[in-house]
């Protein structure tokens, strides 16, 4: 396999130039090759390009530069409007105002977002995935148009890099792979997995600069704070019910 | 990028030969090198390859004969169980008992689950994504002993090809992308889209095989019909619920 998999970093910073058009079309339609469900392809890619978009899409990102920085934003979404569409046409009633048909399709979302991801990469070209999407998904629907039946689940930036960040440690693969059965974490594996992190001088600034006592402590008081993940939970549920996928 | 992007297919027959150890572990090493929300790695990856945990799987995944046949089964969770032990065991307290962070999560899983599948194809192996995961998530947590915080969000059956079907027709570009705003789909511009599928010899067939007027229904009514996904629907609700992910 290529190596790209291996050396690969999120990338934040983006040359000025363009996008080809044709490596574009290249990357979404081996995007349209992923697995899908039942080869429904249940699920949609809006590309932003001009700079006027951007600059409307870029408050439903927390103004985060990526999204005017970047030639090209692609905001994946689940999309059962389309087969909605065609199953009317042709004398079907179609099922799929609930919460498993949201999954297929976010899931038809995703997995065509990493072919992309993955391709472009391997072409050179840097990305970055921004969880906003889900976060002011209501925002992103009134920006980009979208009907009943969609609903944003990630968007990615990507553009030619301008930077060559550390590549950021990982976990060993132990902490994610388990074989036959799930190996819980004991106290002693759960020190042995996360003290090297910790111990790296970013983290150890990050701790600091926060003002907090420990690592984890920056992720639970900071960045995904409980009462945040409260608000936007309840803000995402509502949008997929608004879009049509929680009726029964 | 590399060719297989445009020529793979989903693989559901394979060789009896297994998949190299050494390999196997390339590939989910090249997962975890992608995206994840905050380098928080919130998810997990189950490898079966014990025959006998492959039967106990089967059930799960309405008894596919690919669990059984192929050499590699992977279930992909999400997974905040890890995390959250951390965050304990670090004097933080966890908020990710809610929606958003199960579709943090699940998201993690599924970028990964994608990468993995991309690089295995690129190896020559061949792959097969069962939805069933979502189905009968309850069950495969029983199976793979998986505790609190992990919830099954897809399953993915790898071997050596042993067979090569013909490549499934897709939908035009232009039914998946849409530039700068969504572009609804008129009547004409349906008919435009689905036609092609529709006219192709094994659509017809399938159309007759099932007694249905249109290929629309064959969907609708069969293949994926609104009791069952309500029925699943409430069901991984469920699963989400009592793993601890809709707590407020």
């Amino acid at each position: 396999m290529n190596n790209t998999y291996f050396t690969r970093r999120t990338i934040r910073k983006y040359e000025p130039r363009d996008i080809d058009g044709n490596l574009l079309e290249r990357l979404l339609t081996a995007g349209t090759r992923t697995s899908t469900t039942g080869n429904m392809q249940v699920y949609s890619i809006i590309v932003t390009r001009d700079p006027e978009m951007k600059k409307l899409l870029a408050p439903a990102h927390f103004n985060q530069p990526m999204i005017t920085q970047a030639p090209v934003v692609l905001t994946f979404c689940a999309d059962f409007n389309r087969f909605n569409l065609w199953c009317r046409q042709r004398d079907a009633e179609p099922g799929y105002d609930n919460f498993l048909s949201f999954m297929t399709a976010a899931t038809d979302a995703l997995l065509a977002a990493q072919t992309i991801c993955n391709a472009a990469e391997e072409e050179g070209l840097g990305i970055c995935y921004l969880g906003t999407a889900i976060y002011n998904a209501d925002k992103i629907i009134g920006v980009l148009s979208l009907p009943p039946g969609v609903v944003p689940v990630t968007t990615v930036t990507m553009g030619w890099p301008a930077e060559i960040p550390e590549q950021p440690d990982r976990l060993p693969l132990e902490a994610v792979v388990h074989y036959e059965r799930y190996h819980d974490f004991t106290p002693g594996l759960i020190d042995e997995l996360y003290q090297p992190r910790e111990a790296r001088k970013d983290s150890q600034q990050f701790i600091s600069e926060n003002n907090k006592a420990t690592l984890a402590q920056v992720f639970t008081d900071i960045r995904y704070k409980k009462a945040d993940n409260e608000y936007f939970s309840e803000k995402y549920l509502e949008v997929i019910r608004n879009q049509g996928f929680l009726f029964q």
